[in-house]
């Protein structure tokens, strides 16, 4: 028997042991994940040959990982996201067919709670940067009116930062929550979302850097819109004209949802400024499957 | 274009488009790797056809993994252990023929530095237990004693902790450095190993009970054995008749590193006690490759 030939005796004897251990799973689907897992990072390790240093180089990044985690910083997403995973975790589960919106990434800044605000205020919150009206309506696949939608919305500062993202910030800055009037129809003022870097100080940047990968995402704002009886859409507007929409560090991109800031003419309800940049956007919601 | 079809067109895109992105890793190894990797990790997503709520359980997973180790507990390395990942490093890269020992997992609680002691020396410090003593050579695949070997070993109380879960253990116990004398023999006191459950207060805990899986290990001593021009020997003898020999949690044990503890009759040179228990063996160890 040579060398070769044992070698891989060994490892697929191994992983046979560690499937059958699994049969115990009394959930179905944990046992049927469990197994799929052990299966697919085997035969990862085997193909690499993995040396024990690059094992336990993968041990460190992984325990950096989770340790680069806080209330602030979500650094697993982050990992998740420029490996493509979340892109295509939201490709299998959010398959839409015709007029429906396209979803994309959630992105590890959302915050629960954001304020409630009515049709057509402001989130800017204090923060300077292009004056930007946007509006347009929910609506069905058949094009009626969503009315009462949830929409959250949230986008980065002119500094490229979430509110989440610096600790001095005083208060939740550029997102809040509305619901869709009657006529399916929303509102808001905002600045204009720049593109910026991905948090790249922690273990996600350095996997970036030995990838030769850049961390930046192309202008946007996100989007959470619920309604009864409609499939929940988590999605961003890109700005069109954005340096990075070729490159997207997380894959979030889909042409659908590339949109202008064309010059505004919306005038202020309550500081008279006219809008430098608007933007319109209809979205539409997929029925709830059944 | 059904919608089944147009899931499947997606979802492969997005990992070719990953695929790509890494194209730019200037390290032909890094790249190979990461490139293995994604592969994999979208190939088990797909094929498991994984929900959002499942990719947050194990975004989450991963997250308290990292936040549970600290100096005294390494939870990554428990991870690898119990899905098997550690042995089949182990073996892609101990493929030894012949008459040399078989590696075994190296496991989370080996300390740097551990004291250095002479032939024949006591390693309980003050712990109590069946009194044992462990004696062999180590030689090469010839026969020939390997002289100033150096041999670290390290095991667990009889309490089931090692030293180094016990905050409250005033010094290091049950682990020792020595040097193998001019005909490669090696000697040294201590207690007989007992079977002992890993730590299952963290995420990995919650996942062997997912998985209806025990968390316990036969009871063995940990060798680590390095010499000029041989291979390292990561290893453990595990005590014969262990209830545990067959499901070891982390699939560390082979036929070869069981050992009978047979009833002793060496006398301890200090306190003149018969020693309860005896082992010999000899470790073989394999060549350097060049």
């Amino acid at each position: 028997m040579n060398v070769k030939h044992a070698e891989t005796s060994v490892a697929a004897t191994l992983t046979e042991q560690v499937l059958e251990r699994l049969e115990t799973t009394p959930d179905p689907r944990v046992k049927y994940i469990m197994q799929s897992l052990v299966a697919h990072l085997h035969d990862f390790v085997r193909k690499v040959n993995l040396s024990e240093e690059e094992w336990a180089q993968g041990i460190d990044f992984l325990t950096r990982t989770g340790q680069m985690c806080n209330e602030r910083r979500q650094e697993f997403i982050l990992l998740s996201d420029t490996l493509g995973i979340s892109m295509l975790v939201d490709a299998i589960n959010h398959q839409r067919g015709g007029a429906a919106t396209e979803n994309t990434v959630f992105g590890p800044f959302h915050v629960e709670g954001s304020p409630q605000l009515p049709y057509g205020a402001d989130i800017r919150f204090g923060v300077e940067g292009e004056l930007t009206f946007v509006h347009g309506k929910v609506l069905s696949a058949d094009g009626q009116p969503v009315a009462h939608a949830q929409m959250e919305v949230w986008q980065v500062r002119p500094d490229r930062l979430y509110d989440v993202q610096d600790a001095q910030a005083p208060h939740m800055q550029l997102r809040a929550t509305f619901h869709t009037r009657e006529d399916g129809s929303y509102a808001f003022w905002t600045v204009k979302p720049v593109s910026y870097p991905i948090p790249a100080d922690g273990p996600v940047g350095d996997m970036l850097n030995a990838c030769g990968r850049h961390p930046w995402r192309p202008a946007h704002i996100h989007f959470r819109i619920r309604a009864d009886g409609y499939q929940t859409l988590v999605t961003h507007l890109f700005a069109a004209g954005d340096a990075w929409l070729q490159s997207d560090a997380v894959f979030g991109v889909k042409d659908s949802l590339i949109v202008a800031f064309n010059p505004g003419t919306a005038i202020h309800p309550d500081t008279h400024e006219t809008a430098a940049l608007e933007v319109e956007y209809d979205f539409v919601l997929a029925p709830q499957m059944s």
